[in-house]
């Protein structure tokens, strides 16, 4: 094989690592919530969607290999392993091949700058799966070809692999000025936000077309704009406006430079059915099997909210901002937060924004 | 499955990790030198002994898959696994199956309190293979069934799971009163330390007699006292001895009481081929397709060789003692090895001391 199976290695924003008071493990509740609702449809899809004769003949019998790209560093990633090995394992028994239930291996992926010692550090002790992890971007292959039974990503492939290079054209209609999102900008931040997000779905699919084994399920679960049906404010992108009019009342008040704020852009983007949609069919590989927008949480407050986006989001603004502007930043961004809780109450509580998706491998 | 598939976690005592002056990717030259040494072996054992039609059989045509375990923090392991992955194209090559090379996944497997944080960021960029880390005792189960085409073991297996409990029994004959090892001790401490031993091999083997496809290649490469041959202090167990000798000088010296130095020994034994050669026989799944000694290094000094026990102990020996009698220790070691440094040079560069073992699965 004289080919390089590597991809190039894009920009990479890992959740705040460790197990701190501002931790992604101590902090990513409405990751868990959303992967709680999400259960169920994973559940179904492996009972009615997997055909287990079809995936065994792929590989080895004796194994079955589960992938989670963007794992984090836990603890939600071992609840939806374990969620999906249940499932299975349930599937085996209800097609009367409980005698034939494999041996499983999770592959947990993130970026190789993930804290990989926090996650493998809280694996839980007694499981029934072998544990690996793959650092790398899953915006490239990860896997040899045909190995995966079954993949999942949740609240991952909404960040980009990089922000649209035009955001950073002082000449290009889509510089961003004044703003971190494309919330309230020109067409043209959008179409360019849209664009790298079909680029990178793109290639995520490439890549796992090739790793899944035929019929093979994938599960993708991430934060989306249904904008068909509702529109801006109330979506969860209301929140990114609020972290980006915090910087911006920051600015005001000489605490940051306004050229400073905008240079930043945040590398996430909330596809539409529609988007996802198109990206799936552009790539040609998978059958969809359901597709469904949920309502992710039953409750909110604003502390838990800025705490979790900002677990998300830190290293990235640590590292453009610097990182003594955080806590400042964090605390205004708190209070916009409390001065809106009726219509986040409303976003995270009452609307259908959380899309999951589940895919066969043709 | 309900089974468990994962063993009691074991002591682990992590090589020192990062990059700095004192870790062990710095300080692995004695590593480094003998993969280099055991290069050849592991070249023409893949050549002689890997069978590919037997190995393709047995699961999916399209990957291969290699492991090393206990694989460390770098930067040994990527050349050890280049060099096996040179070697298995040049087969395919040789064997007229040029057309038909898989896809590699390489396991790295150590630890999880290893530094895997510092072996993913030093993953060199272009490279021929897919990678994964592997948390977790070599002495257990890490993966399915039949999966592994080659195995590895550098400079690992000769770590204990434990100190032998023995040890540590005041009224034991095996009590290793004034010692932190088996050189000059009672009968009782070698074959306490030779049953611990024998243990962990049959654990080892075990696992890897589960996880080898069969025809799969496993290479183990040790430091060995080939007690037919030479005797103490003709051996490296002088090393061990010299660090002993320094903790007693401390003991004298009022730094460390001798109670402490009674209750810590080093988790290590070096097998000699017999040793080896009847764990192998015991477990029964391999066959032994060449062991040959080595002379490791072709030279050494006493700086280089007290860093290099240094960055593998300096985490056991910190827990027992306290870190901030680590730097006292070493200079103190470091000059024992220099007043020694003739009879270091014979036993390093002159002895063949280092054990390469290659089985084959049956």
């Amino acid at each position: 094989m004289s080919k390089n199976t590597q991809a190039p290695i894009p920009d990479s924003y890992p959740m705040t690592g460790g197990d701190g008071d501002y931790s992604y493990s101590r902090n990513s509740f409405y990751q868990r919530a959303g992967s709680e609702v999400a259960k169920s449809i994973v559940d179904n899809a492996i009972q009615e969607n997997l055909d287990i004769k079809t995936i065994s003949s792929s590989v080895s019998r004796n194994s079955f290999y589960i992938a989670d790209f963007g794992c984090s560093v836990g603890p939600n990633t071992f609840t939806v392993v374990q969620n999906i090995i249940d499932a299975v394992q349930k599937k085996y028994q209800s097609d009367g091949l409980s005698s034939q239930v494999p041996e499983f291996e999770v592959f947990f992926n993130d970026h190789a700058s993930n804290d990989f010692n926090t996650l493998f550090a809280s694996l839980p002790p007694p499981r029934q799966y072998f544990a690996a992890g793959v650092p790398g971007s899953f915006h490239g292959r990860l896997f040899p070809e045909s190995t995966l039974h079954i993949a999942y990503s949740s609240f991952s492939i909404q960040w980009l692999s990089k922000v649209p290079e035009e955001l950073f054209d002082r000449n290009s209609m889509a510089w961003n000025k004044g703003r971190i999102y494309l919330t309230n900008a020109p067409n043209e931040v959008s179409e360019a936000y849209a664009a790298q997000f079909a680029k990178d779905m793109k290639n995520f699919l490439d890549a796992r077309s090739k790793e899944l084994v035929a019929g093979g399920l994938m599960v993708l679960t991430a934060l989306s704009t249904p904008n068909e049906i509702y529109h801006f404010p109330v979506s969860p992108e209301f929140m990114f406006d609020l972290l980006g009019s915090s910087l911006m009342d920051m600015v005001k008040d000489g605490i940051i430079s306004e050229e400073q704020v905008d240079e930043f852009n945040l590398p996430v983007f909330l596809a539409s059915p529609e988007d996802m949609r198109r990206c799936i069919e552009k790539n040609g590989c998978f059958i969809i099997e359901r597709m469904e927008l949920l309502i992710p949480l039953s409750s909110i407050n604003a502390q838990a909210c800025a705490m979790n986006i900002r677990a998300s989001v830190e290293g990235l603004i640590s590292k453009h901002f610097g990182s003594e502007i955080i806590d400042e930043l964090f605390g205004r961004f708190q209070k916009k937060l409390e001065e809106s809780i009726n219509l986040v109450e409303e976003i995270m509580t009452k609307r259908r924004n959380q899309l999951v998706t589940v895919l066969k491998r043709k």
